[in-house]
C-alpha cells in the first residue's frame, strides 16, 4: 500500500483528494494537514466523514513523515519548500497548486507574484497531464497537478493543434466554472444569495491560468499559441465547461478533425469524444475523472468549436493527482478512478 | 458473482441501482429492462454511462432469463406478475415499488388502487429495512424494498418506539424530499422554471407512505402508531430530510432517549447518531447508503423532535435494495456500498 | 411626500426596504445610513442600483436630521437609542430588528442578551402586524416591526385561535426559509457549496422568534399558547413556508375553520386564503407583500394543518416595515406595495 | 388607457408581459387569449395572480376585438394571420414571437420552415430596437420584437460597428441563457433534476437567432457582419450574459471604444455602460428593462471583449415590447417600465 499524505486536506480540492484516495484500493491517506485546523479531527470539519475517517489534521512534517508520497493543495508559493524537503527525503510530490506547472520561472513570479526558489525542483517537475505528457510522468517524483481549466483547453484542442488543423493563434477560450472552484474561503460573490440566480465572467483576459494554457498549447503545437482566456462563475457546485473558437486551417473538416480525437483519445480511458449529435453535460462527469468532448464547425464563418467538460474538483483536482499518483508508482493508470458519474 | 437484473431501469430509481451494481464486487449488472426504451443503450437515455456500460435495454423476459436476481423499479401495480414467474423460477426477487410493502390487501388496494392478486407472494414477502427486520429478510427470497420517507422515519423513530420512550399516536412528520423522488417523468411542478426557488407542501395527510410508516411503527411500538405525515418538495436534485415530532413519556429525558439510539445503532454500518451539537444535513449523506440522525428536546413543551436525513436514492431505493441482495445472498451487507459522501 | 431615512441600509432587509421606497408614491428615500459603508454610494454594494439612486450613505445622525420617520434594520441592541432620539425629536420610528418586538423586558434579556434601556419606548412601542393590531399601530409613533418567522405564524393560526378552534398547547411549527434570512454576512454555511444541495434544520427549539410567536398567539387566543419551533435552511433566496400543526378542538371542522379564516381575511389586501385543492408556494408571493394560506385537516388524527407562505423580505421585513408606515401617516395600507409576484 | 390584448398569455412571455401591464399606469389588460386554457382564469394557471387579475383565457377574436393593440408571444408561423386582421381593423400590433423579425422572406423559409405569407406586411414591419431604430418604430404600427439573444448582442455591439471600430467578420457570441428562454412547455432537459447543477451549449451554431443577429449587426455596421453564435443553458431562471469577441481595428483602443458606447448610450434609459472595474452580472438586472454593458480588451491577442446582459423575459421579450408599445402611442419611454431588481 502506498502511503500518501495530503496538505491542505481541509480545503475543497484537498478534501476531495482525501476522500477519492480513502477508496483507493492500493492507497492508503496516512496522514493529513491543515494550518487552520490543526488537531482537529477532519470529520469535524467535514461532517460527511463522521464514522469514515478518524485522522485528524497534523502539521506539514508529520505529514511528511508518514508519507511515501505527499500532496499539496496548498496556496501558491507554499510548494515550494515541501517540495525540497521531499526531494532531500527521497519522497514523491504532487502539488495540486500552481508552484510547479510553469516552466518558465519569469512568467511565474509576473503572474503569481512569488519567486521561484529552487530552479533545480523546478526543471525536475513534470506537468501532470497524462494524456498529453505521460512518459514524462513515469520519470519523474515531482509533478506539477494542472489547473482546472487548463486540463479542459488542453485535452479540448490538442489533437487539433498537434496536427496542425487549427490557426494557433487567435484561440478564444470562453469557460464556465462550478463554485467549488473558488475554494472554501468565503467571499462575497460566493455567499448564496449573491452567487445563487446569478452568472458573470471575472478575470477576464486577465486569469492566471492563461499562462498555463498557452505554454501547454504551444508545446503541442509545436509553435506559439496564443488564447483569450474568459472565465465565468456558474452557480452550482461542480463542473467546468469550456468553449473553445479556433480557426479550422484550408485542408481540414469537421470530419477530418473528428477523427483526429478519435485516434488520439481511443485508448484513453478517461477522454470520451462523443458521436455528432450529443452534447457534452457538466452534470455528465461530475464525481468522475472524464473529460467530454465534443466538436462543431460553424459552416458559414470556418470556426472550429470545441466543447470540453470535466469535473473541476476531479480530473481539474483530485482525481488527475491520483492518476499522476498511479503512474509515479507504476499502477494502472485507473485505478480507484473507477467513479461513474451519477445522472442526477 | 450473482447475475442481477433491473427491470425498470431507465427511471431514476432503476437507474441508480444499475449504477450502483456495476461496481458492486459480488455482483454483475447482467441484463436491464425497460418498456419505454427497449432496444436503445441505457447510455443513449443516459450519456453519463457512455464507455461505461454497454447493455442494451431488453423485455422483462430477457431480464429474468439473464438473472439470479430480479430488482422492479416499476410503477406500482406491475410488479406482481414478475414476483410470480421469479417464484416460479426460483430467481430471488426485490421489490423497489410498493406492491409487496403493505401487509394488509385491503389498505394496498385502498391507498394504491390495485388489487393484490397473489396473496401467497405477499405473506412470503419480508419488509427489506434490514436495520429493523434483518434476520426476516435473510430468510425470504421476495423483499419489498421500503419507500423513501418510511425508510427515513423508521430508523429515526424505532429505538424510540421500541423502548416505549415517546407516545404513539399524535406523531407529526413534516419531510422534505428532493426532486428525483418525483422520477423521470415531465410534470409542471417539476419543471425547472416552475420548481426553483420554490417550496410547497404536497398530498398533506395524504400521502401513499403513510400506511406504510404507520405499518412499520407500529410494529417496532407493539401497539398501534398513527402519524400525521405532510411531504414538501425541496428545489434540490437528491435528498430526504424528516422532521419528527413526538411527545416523550414520563420518565424519559433526551439523555435517555440518546443513550437508546446510540444502543440500538452502534453496530450499525449505515446509520450515525450524531453527537449533541451537530446537526444532520442531506448534503452529509448525498450518494451514499447513510441515515444520519440528530435528537433535540423542547423543554418547555416536552416533545422529541428527530431530525434524520437519507439520500432518496440510495438509502431510500437503489441502496437498501443492494442492501437486501447481500442479504439474501450471504454477504456482507456493506459489499459495494462504501461510497463516501462528496462534501459538496 | 414623506421623508423616509433608513439605518442599515447596506443590510439585506435595509436595501429592499430602499428598493421598495424608491417607489413609493408618497414618500421619498431622504437618506440612507451605513456603519459598513459610509461614504460610499449604495450602488457601489449593489451595483444592480447604478443609475437608479446616487445616494451616499450616511451616519446616524445625518439619517435622522433628513427624516420624517427612520427605519432601523440593525442588529439587536441598537436600535433603542435611535429610538430615543426620534423620539426626542418627534420623528417617528420604525423597527425592523428584534428590540421593540417583545413586551416583557426579561423575555428580550434572556432571549437577546440585551437590557430594555427605555421601558417607556417599550411600553409606547406597538408590534406591528397590521392584520392584526392595525388600529394600535395607528395611534402610536413607535413600531416593533414583526420578526420573518413570527409574521407567517400569527397570520396562519390567528383565526383559528381567535375562535377558539384549536388547542393553544403543543402547537408545532416547522418553518422554512431562504438564504436572505441569515443576512449579508458571510458564514460557511451559507457559503454557496456548503449550501447549495443542502438542507438542515438548525436552533431546534430554541430560535430567538419563539417567545414573539408566542407572545402574539396567547395575545391573540387571550390565553397561553406554546410553541414547538424549528426552522430550516432552504437553498433559495426568498421565502418562508411555515408549515403549522395544531389539534382541533371538538366541535370544529375543517370547513368551519376555512370559514373562520375567509371571514378574518375578507378585506385583507395582503392575506389570501387559497381555495380547497391549490397549495400555497414562496414562488407564488415572491417580491411581493403577500400571504398565502392553505388549510388541511387529518383525518385520522384530527390535527389541523396551516401552510403558510410569505417573503421573508417583504411581507417579512420592508413590506411591512411600508405597510407600517402607510399606517402611521394615515394613508391606504396598500400604498407602495402593489408589486405583483413574478411566477418564475 | 391604452386597451391592451395578449395572445399566448399563459406562455412565459405573454405572461411576463400582462404582469407587467397590469401596473402600467396608462394602459389596462382588455382581453387575455390562450388556446391551451381557453375559459379558464389567468390565475389558475398562474396562482401568482390571485386576487390580482381575474380575467379569463379567451379565442383571439375576442382578444382583438377588446384591444387598441395587440401583442401576440405565439410559435412563430402564427402571428402572421393576426397581424393581418389588426391592420384591417386598424389596430397596433407588437410580434413577440418571430415572424416580423426578418426582411428577407427567404432567409425566414430557410430557419423557421414557414412561408411568409403576408410580405406587404414584412414590408410595413419595424424590428423593435428601440435604442438602434426607435425613428422607425415611432411610424409603424407592426413591431416585430426583437429574439432576447439578439437584444443583448446588438445592444453590445451597436456602438463599435457603427464607428467600424472592429471587424465585422469572424465576431464570436458566446451567450448564456436562463431557463425560462426555453419557454412552459415540459422537455427533459428543462426537467428539474436533469437541469439542475447541469450545464451545457445547444443549436451549436445552429440557432434561429444567428440570422437575426447578423441582420442587425449588418445594418448598423454598414456591411456584412457575419457571426459564431453559441448558445448555452444556465441552471437560472431568468437571464442572459452574452460574451461578445471582436477584433479591434488599427486605432481602436479600449479607451476609445468605452467613449463611442458611454456616447452612444448616455441618453438610454435602458442601457448602463459600467465604468471599469465592475462586472455585469444577470442578478444585477433581473426582472428589470436594462441592458448592462462591460467592455475589455485583450492586450496580448487584441480582441476587444463585450459582456452584455439583461432579463431575457424583460428586455428581452415583455419589457421592451411594452417600450415599443410606449412609442407606438407617443408616451414616454419608460413608462410603466421603472422595476427596480432586486438585489437578490
Amino acid at each position: 500500500m502506498i502511503k500518501a499524505g495530503i496538505l491542505g486536506a481541509t480545503g475543497y480540492a484537498g478534501l476531495e483528494l482525501t476522500r477519492l484516495l480513502l477508496r483507493h484500493p492500493q492507497a492508503q491517506v496516512a496522514a493529513v494537514g491543515s494550518v487552520s485546523f490543526e488537531g482537529k479531527k477532519l470529520y469535524e470539519v467535514y461532517p460527511s466523514l463522521r464514522e469514515i475517517c478518524g485522522l485528524e489534521c497534523k502539521n506539514a512534517d508529520a505529514v511528511l513523515a508518514a508519507s511515501d508520497v505527499v500532496f499539496a493543495a496548498l496556496p501558491h508559493g507554499l510548494s515550494q519548500e515541501t517540495a525540497a524537503q521531499c526531494a532531500a527525503q527521497g519522497k514523491k510530490f504532487i502539488d495540486l497548486g500552481a508552484d510547479f506547472r510553469l516552466d518558465d520561472p519569469e512568467v511565474y513570479e509576473k503572474w503569481y507574484g512569488c519567486e521561484a526558489v529552487h530552479p533545480e525542483l523546478h526543471q525536475r517537475a513534470v506537468y501532470g497531464l497524462p494524456e498529453l505528457f505521460r512518459e514524462a510522468i513515469r520519470g519523474t517524483d515531482i509533478v506539477g497537478n494542472p489547473g482546472c481549466y487548463p486540463t479542459s483547453v488542453a485535452l479540448g484542442l490538442a489533437p487539433a493543434l498537434r496536427a496542425g488543423a487549427v490557426e494557433t493563434e487567435g484561440l478564444v477560450v470562453d469557460a464556465k466554472s462550478g463554485t467549488t472552484g473558488a475554494g472554501r474561503g468565503l467571499a462575497q460573490n460566493t455567499h448564496f444569495p449573491d452567487c445563487n440566480e446569478a452568472f458573470s465572467a471575472y478575470k477576464v483576459a486577465a486569469h492566471r491560468h492563461t499562462p498555463e494554457i498557452e505554454q501547454t498549447l504551444t508545446r503541442v503545437a509545436g509553435k506559439r499559441a496564443t488564447v483569450t482566456f474568459v472565465p465565468h462563475l456558474l452557480p452550482v457546485n461542480r463542473g467546468i465547461l469550456s468553449t473553445i473558437y479556433a480557426r479550422l486551417k484550408p485542408g481540414f473538416s469537421l470530419e477530418t478533425v473528428r477523427g483526429l480525437y478519435e485516434d488520439a483519445y481511443r485508448g484513453e480511458p478517461f477522454v470520451r469524444v462523443l458521436p455528432a449529435g450529443a452534447a457534452v453535460n457538466i452534470r455528465d462527469v461530475r464525481c468522475s475523472n472524464y473529460c467530454d468532448i465534443q466538436l462543431y464547425e460553424d459552416p458559414h464563418t470556418g470556426l472550429l468549436i470545441v466543447t470540453a467538460v470535466i469535473d473541476n474538483m476531479v480530473k481539474g483536482a483530485a482525481g488527475q493527482a491520483i492518476q499522476n499518483m498511479n503512474l509515479l508508482f507504476g499502477l494502472p493508470e485507473t485505478t480507484g478512478l473507477d467513479m461513474i458519474p451519477p445522472a442526477f
